[in-house]
């Protein structure tokens, strides 16, 4: 019997509030609601996946490094950290995995100094505006991808 | 027997040459490639597809203002006019259906002057760096969205 | 019999939907409407008025150069290609008639893009904000002009 | 017997020298001659026009404040404090009535620093570089539009 | 019976018009409601307040150099010439007493021009946002401080 | 009886030293001398505080994030994650309850780099450069305001 | 008998009117005299030389897009567009053959927008400022580099 | 008999505090001493000198306006106004007559904003740096050139 | 018996990860080779050196301020965090022992934001672009200074 | 006998060492090599060349200003001077002859501070990119023009 | 006896092509012509004046240096150098007598690289556009200061 | 008998006054006493050291050509030339060996000007503000690479 392949979805700051919040910029769909369609989604596509949420930049750089070995590809949303993050960015620089860089709210459309991403140049992709359904689309062309 | 929803897809400049030149930066898909799997992807979702290319900011105006009562949803990857063109950035002002822009490379690799879009803050969302299957992602999308 | 003075009235990029959309910016009447209140106007001035529009950069540039030899005046709303288009500059720098640059909206609340004219410092004058009133303004001072 | 619609027009810095001086920027005639046009233009057009000039920009903003209550509309063209007062700015944005910008050379063609102005997005419209005419066009279109 | 100490309270440019215009930024107190509550604050205090209040950037700063003798603390509102006024700047620096400079509205959530100012590096503090509330907070913190 | 209300005091990096290091820029008072004195002003408002101090900016999210249904009101000084953390101006978004930013230096009179704030355009106000004192005054600006 | 290699010349927006305006910029030849001189030097090099001018973008991307198969070398003026097109550019990289870019003028004595060029870096070289014996060095060169 | 030539000396804001405050910057001759000394050397010189002081950049334009007709020679520190104003500027513009603008302090040893003048390139030369000696070495200057 | 001085050794984001990864850029030895060499040159120069690694700002923070009493002097690789973070400046300046940056790969042969460091101003000196022998030489460094 | 035309050739710092270093950017040529083909084209254009290189600033000023009085015309290739020397600019200014710009490389693939040229606005023309082919371009357009 | 004190003037490069070009920029007196004048105002003034020019950065560097203990005062005009010459700033501070900048030309009337200076605030003071004159109020000034 | 390595040794301009003026940022070692240290050192390191220092950027070009082909490693201080000379950074292009750049003081704490080099992507390594140590170490570190 064959080892699924793992995807590793790791949500930045905040995320931990999505749906409780703001619904009018990121929806009412909560993290484990989006958590639970992309587990539905992975068993569709014959994958794993893990999910994990920290507020912490530390965290998230050690969940990166975690992947490193473990993991066939990568759905990140570093939310806050997406525009200062540089350690987060060198983490990224680690992996040999596809990675994916999804942003539930169209970041253009808010304050300019929302549409500099730090981590855009060394990812393979990214999916902005299109809710929480652009972590479903990033996983089917991670499905394509590994 | 109720109408099909079209979709209209808007290529832009230099991408009739796509698949033709530069494969390792836009792969070996060819626009009738490309075309031809939406049209069999729009089946699959009972949409219709509508694909125009043209190398002339004024004629994809055009065709965005046509598309103003004819279409349900829009799928555009403006090439070399993303960074510069306010004229097609304001017909897309016009539409009232969801647009999704399309990038097949990763721009943010790229020069900077690539990074910046005109058209980002008016369309619904934006799929970067996964190559042809970004448009398939955005018919996807736009299938739930319409 | 005298021959009466041509007035060459330029409209850019996606003035063809003026009245159509976006009412709140742009007001209601079309453009169609501002050419025949232009054409009124003009007769009362002992003036004649023709009026062009088209959403190609390259088709303005061409209406522009066939003006010089045949227009005392003209009175120009190069709209998305205010902030963008060298080749209407270096057109209308190649008239000796005078030009007055008119905008219905009051471009200095909108972005601030919309700010910058690359035609500003080679026309005679500009009207800003004045709505449709902006262009009857502009030929009122052109009659006094030629 | 109706009272007539009162039109303030406020001067800026230097304004009593016009005419007086740099001819070949500014024209011939005088701020009494642009004040005398206004009041025979405003007769002819019902209207009562109040003018005012002063090299002070705190006494620009107590004639601004004073006409809160006593003015349908302003004319102004604060020359020099264009690009530098916020004080005006705050000023102008106490007014309920329609103001328009009035510039008699075109600032687009002299330094960069002429370019900026403070005022342009309080203000509902502006007209530039078509001499004292454009005192006349500004008047004109207050009528229409008080 | 020893003298009581002076605070020189300074208003700027349009603040005449506080509570009468724009409440929704500044608040329904007109510029004599919060004098007389200082006023009020400073007999409690121990205090005497002067109050004054220019739109004339030159009598700011004849006010300000005339309490360089004769107050113990200041509390200054530029208003618009916060952003601007190198002489209001200069003035400050003559006085050896400490000054506070306090903002109404919340002058961040503004225009950026409004997030600079030019005389906070030449005051003791600062206080931003609080309404007319921070006048008295600022006065408090002056009774400590002198 | 009725329960009292809680303000949350957020302190950011290297506060835990106030008092130990460079007196000269933040004074002698140490983090538990303003806890202390925050705690008995409080009491005399009929308040209740609780504060909390990180170096870890995640952790500052954290705290933030659980006075949101906890708090009446939040007093929040980020230290130095004031210039740079979009992930605590995103968690400050999240409160429906006043807050006030305090910095007990002069920022405005250090590097430029200082100047700037991220949370500035999302909290009530701020209060700068008062000493340890502007802690006090926030407390009491909140008093009012809850 | 083998095939003379072709060199493609194309001429950018406004070079129609070469030799009837500014001709204290540009000289007095005219588009037509250039080209004739560059049909009688390509014949002494034993080259074929096609020229084609347009003010449209779209078809000057054209243009270059129908080189591509056809020709061994290319001279392109691009005027205007030199300064703001990525379309061009993008063409451009497109072609294998050796390409030189031409400026009558000295672009470097003119408006500073005039000195950035989209194109210079995908060409070969660049010859500024000869006048239209430019364009004759720019075959010359070619001459020997096909 | 023939009338003496006159020297017009504007001091901008704050310089009426001369000698009085910040002596390590701008020395201790207060400002009647600095007069006294040009009106002595003036004597000498056979020129008349007549000075002026004023906080209020509106009253500095207004004797500038009023030297236009009397004065063969200006001398003139701006002060904080040299940084800001458009409206003394243009006054000078006015002018005729040599022009030098003097600052005591070495400017350029200051902050950045005060290394910016509006108005040295209208005036003839500039001295700076050299304390109240400048103001003697301008009058010298002037009478060589008037 | 003297007690010997101690030099703590602090490695940033990544650093964990030193030998394991991206060899080209950092080399082959891994952080344990690094603080083995370090601990052997140590005992040669009579310092003991206590090395520490975390992906979190928060922690890093801690260490540096735990070494305020504890150590004679400071070896720091920010990495990651040397080009954004205030907190470890701030941390750093706490600091009286002497502190040298080290960076084992050329920064300023990488991307512009490497080039800047936030803590190059706060420390004693900077080794870069040595791989890790800059270590050692840095404390050899230290053992002169302390 | 009349006397031939001399045309001087400046070739700026580490040019002499062309031809030994970095063939893949500057080709296989030395700097003799040069000359000598720059001499012999010169026979046949019946000019006489005589050629200057240095590595010192002061004498390629130095050069500049002996051909003054003495050449017909100059080639110049500042190297790396192009980008900062304003003496060299300022020592062209002083010929009356016409001065051709050349670089070997296509300075606009390289870093952005080769993009910048000193002296190509004082310059007649300017030629780029062709390697050492320019060279006998720009003798050949001088032959031209003298 | 007592030994005279020494002035030393530095003149940059191209200054000794003074009064031979541009004498519409500079005059037509030449550098001898200004050394002399100097010469004979320094033996009134009872001091020694030695001049220098070079169009070498180093040479002026090390004339510079030598000044270091032999002289007491120095005028330099460091032309061209002005701009970019932090060997030059660097050479001035080493001396301890007073420095006055001179440009005969006023610099802020010309191109705005020239308005920049890097010695400005490392000499006493500056005097600019006054032409020659300039160097006479200089040693004038000197002879007061030292 | 084998050959021993030369290292090059490049002081930059005004080097030559080390120990002599600034003591507090430089320190009291002559550039003797540091040519002593390193040839002492180099003694010990079975190395051979030459020195030079000039004031004249083109002699540092001449001594880092020269060295092409005799030495195996470089220590340069390139002092002011740092922030300016494209020059130098052209001919330590020309280098095969290892270059160290090294600066006495720490210049990151000093003008911002200083904190840009135009060599370090040039370079090997860079050590900074370790004073007349950081040349021993550099020497030390030439010792391990060549």
């Amino acid at each position: 019997m064959t080892e699924q392949k793992k995807i590793m979805v790791i949500h930045g700051p905040n995320l931990n509030m999505l749906g409780k919040r703001e619904p009018e910029v990121y929806g009412t769909a909560t993290l484990e609601d989006v958590n639970r369609m992309l587990v539905q989604r992975a068993t569709e596509l014959d994958l794993v996946v893990e999910a994990f949420q920290s507020n912490h930049e530390g965290e998230l750089v050690d969940a990166i490094q975690a992947a490193v070995d473990t993991c066939r590809g990568m759905i990140i949303n570093p939310a806050a950290y997406t525009h200062t993050s540089v350690a987060i960015k060198d983490a990224l620089i680690l992996l040999d995995a596809p990675v994916i860089e999804v942003h539930i709210s169209n970041v253009y459309k808010r304050e300019p100094f929302r549409h500099v991403s730090m981590v855009s140049d060394v990812v393979s992709g990214k999916i902005v505006g299109l809710g929480v359904l652009g972590y479903k689309l990033a996983l089917d062309a991670l499905a394509e991808m590994v």
